[in-house]
């Protein structure tokens, strides 16, 4: 048994929304109300620079009916940031308002730039002689976490996009129109996670169906092959579905589409991104007609059109957050740990937070097909259980009825902290 | 009493699919099958051009799975077109294939270059003296048809942008950001009633809820005054949503965006890339961050997210197809009739098919804010009933289980049509 350590508990979270970083949230309050240890349960706005600025809200204070709604309202409900700590200054402040505020349990719900930050708080905490326990929330929608067989977030916006190739495809299929090459833009920076998960758009029954073409950024892209893969499908096809995302590479590992840098790898001006790159280049060296749609932030908010099984997980990994820290752990991130069975369970175990936040981790290579454009069994049989189930979210007067938390303040005790 | 007319119906679809136009379909079926001179219920493949080809199906082989399937299956279970009837004599061939299968009842689905279409078949029949019933049904996401309060398509295009929109507003508002100005770009050629139709993804409680900038083709474009319209929003709030028509035009009514001229079939300029251009022109003349997303054809086949009274109409709205005929109406379209009381109701009526066929809807001036991007009360008073109700669509393995049709054909007896 670990030593009961009395104090309060702060919960933030940090880095892009997904549609249940709210249902961890939701699983860290429900959790922490049932243990008696803790006091009171505040939530930092905006992640680390809510704390920065000792603006901590009351959670305790929230209507029932506010956390229930967490459940399913996506984004961020305590607001979030992008802002990385940087001087000693700024971890120093961090624990000076912990201290100010009696808060001896954290829990950050993020992906690994935000388990970095919470390995160092830990971790100066320890130096100083605070006690403190620490433990990550994972959350990303690009599943690039390593240790945890997948990061909550991510089987819901598969699920989304699956349902959008599934209804385009759909209409595609109804136009009499041939010769059509139909691109799809994703998101995924770095890690083709879910762009590979739309394989599951496809009907078991039918080898044929969209998406056609999956491109990744693990695959280095080459136009010659593109045009090939394209007109192979419409050889078969009267239309051509690609699904690609965002951070698509060449050979040499620049991305095809830089739209900051004002053009794309080839040296051509570029205005969009990667998927109106390609539906321009088809349209230049094929004889076909080609759009591209590309469906912004919408995608990781799309609650309205998530997996139950990711929101249940969610849920689960932030309760077992404060069960860990309860039990004496700390340092650690609560992963998501696959049952051997050939039915799907999954349960919550821990891992180092350094370990986490020095890793990424990418689609085995067993998981991409030959071709570089489809997804092997091994794949599908990893995603599928990931979108399964969905969350039933209340509507009110024709559109979901999502919740905002009435954030009553924590009373500031020390100075306003200065940025520079 | 009308005569009785015995004979076989024919039953097909034109024109950009929506969510709920195989709910027509279903509504056509279910009806015709109740009917003791309808022999044969057969449906016309890609619209006019399968009539051309004499490619029909037998409908009333379909399981009955299927045809209840129909009711949630977005897209043209029969497959569209966008071919227009030009010669002399491809009408003469419609009513060839017409007479060969004794088709006396007609039923075409589609916007209002279909309803001239089956006018004109309508009229070639009678001046020929073969006994036809045409009835037209409404369908169009875009709304702009005369005579009908509402087009079946349009309430669920609204209902899954204005859950889009208010998704990635919560996004955008969990992110610490100040000056992002985040475009949407929807559909809607000529007219800005989809547009128009995101004000509902604001609350009622929150003014500063996004959408907070519609631009509509109807009132013309000026970059001055989007740059004002930005900034006053970007004074009040840290993002701007802006939700833009794709046919956004200027004061001479060129449009704003002038993708590549290339025209479809009935000479309409194909657009795309006024969310960019706008996204472009605020990054270049103001100190902001801006992204725009383009949901492409996803939207109008977005039945995860459609309104169930969208459905439920565009179903009414075949059965109201075949009960017209039945009683001796023809050369007419469905027509939706509100109500008049507060609280909304719609039955069926019916319009000539020729004054459908030659207008177009517009927005009321008086439903047009005068500061030009935003809706009045009386809009709002309009458009809220069409996107009530939530079509609970059944999913398989996490993706909608929608169907596609067993396409039984029905023995040609002609030779085949030359197109030249």
């Amino acid at each position: 048994m670990a030593e009961e350590l009395i104090g309060n508990c702060l919960v933030a979270q940090s880095g892009g929304p997904t549609a249940v970083i709210n249902a961890s949230v939701a699983g860290v309050i429900s959790e922490a109300l049932n243990q008696e240890c803790i006091e009171e349960i505040y939530g930092g706005m905006n992640g680390v620079l809510g704390i920065l600025k000792e603006d901590l809200i009351d959670l305790a204070e929230e209507s029932q009916q506010n956390i229930r709604g967490l459940r399913y309202t996506p984004a961020s409900a305590l607001g979030t940031c992008r802002f990385k700590l940087k001087r000693d200054q700024e971890y120093e402040r961090i624990l000076e308002v912990f201290e100010a505020h009696n808060i001896r349990y954290f829990f950050y719900c993020g992906g690994n730039d935000s388990q970095d930050t919470a390995d160092k708080i830990s971790k100066l905490a320890q130096s100083k002689g605070y006690t403190l326990r620490v433990i990550g929330v994972p959350k990303t929608i690009d599943n690039d976490l390593v240790t945890t067989d997948h990061c909550p977030g991510y089987g819901s916006v598969v699920k989304y996009l699956c349902t959008v190739v599934k209804e385009s495809a759909l209409d595609h299929e109804a136009m009499g129109q041939h010769d059509l090459v139909s691109i799809i833009e994703v998101m995924g920076r770095n890690a083709g996670w879910i762009a590979a998960g739309t394989t599951l758009a496809k009907g078991k029954e039918n080898p044929n169906d969209a998406p056609h073409l999956i491109y990744l950024p693990e695959v280095p892209f080459s136009k010659d092959k593109f045009i090939d893969d394209v007109q192979a499908v419409l050889k078969k096809n009267r239309f051509c579905m690609v699904v690609v995302g965002e951070g698509l590479v060449d050979k040499d590992g620049n991305y095809v589409a830089n739209a900051a840098a004002g053009q794309d790898a080839f040296g051509h001006q570029q205005l969009g991104g990667v998927g109106d790159f390609l539906a321009n280049f088809c349209e230049q060296n094929l004889a076909v007609k080609a759009r591209s749609c590309k469906l912004g932030i919408g995608q990781r908010a799309a609650a309205h059109c998530s997996s139950q099984t990711d929101n249940d997980e969610a849920f689960m990994a932030g309760q077992a957050a404060v069960r860990a820290a309860i039990d004496g752990e700390t340092d650690k991130m609560v992963i998501l740990v696959r049952g051997e069975d050939e039915t799907y369970s999954c349960e919550t175990g821990l891992a180092p937070l350094s370990e986490i936040a020095n890793g990424v981790k990418e689609i085995p290579s067993d998981w991409i097909s030959e071709d570089g454009v489809s997804m092997t069994a091994k794949f599908i049989k990893y995603v599928q259980p990931l979108i399964q189930g969905e969350v039933q979210v209340p509507y009110e007067n024709g559109v979901p009825a999502y919740v905002r938390l009435s954030k009553r303040r924590v009373r500031k005790v020390l100075d306003s902290f200065n940025f520079e």
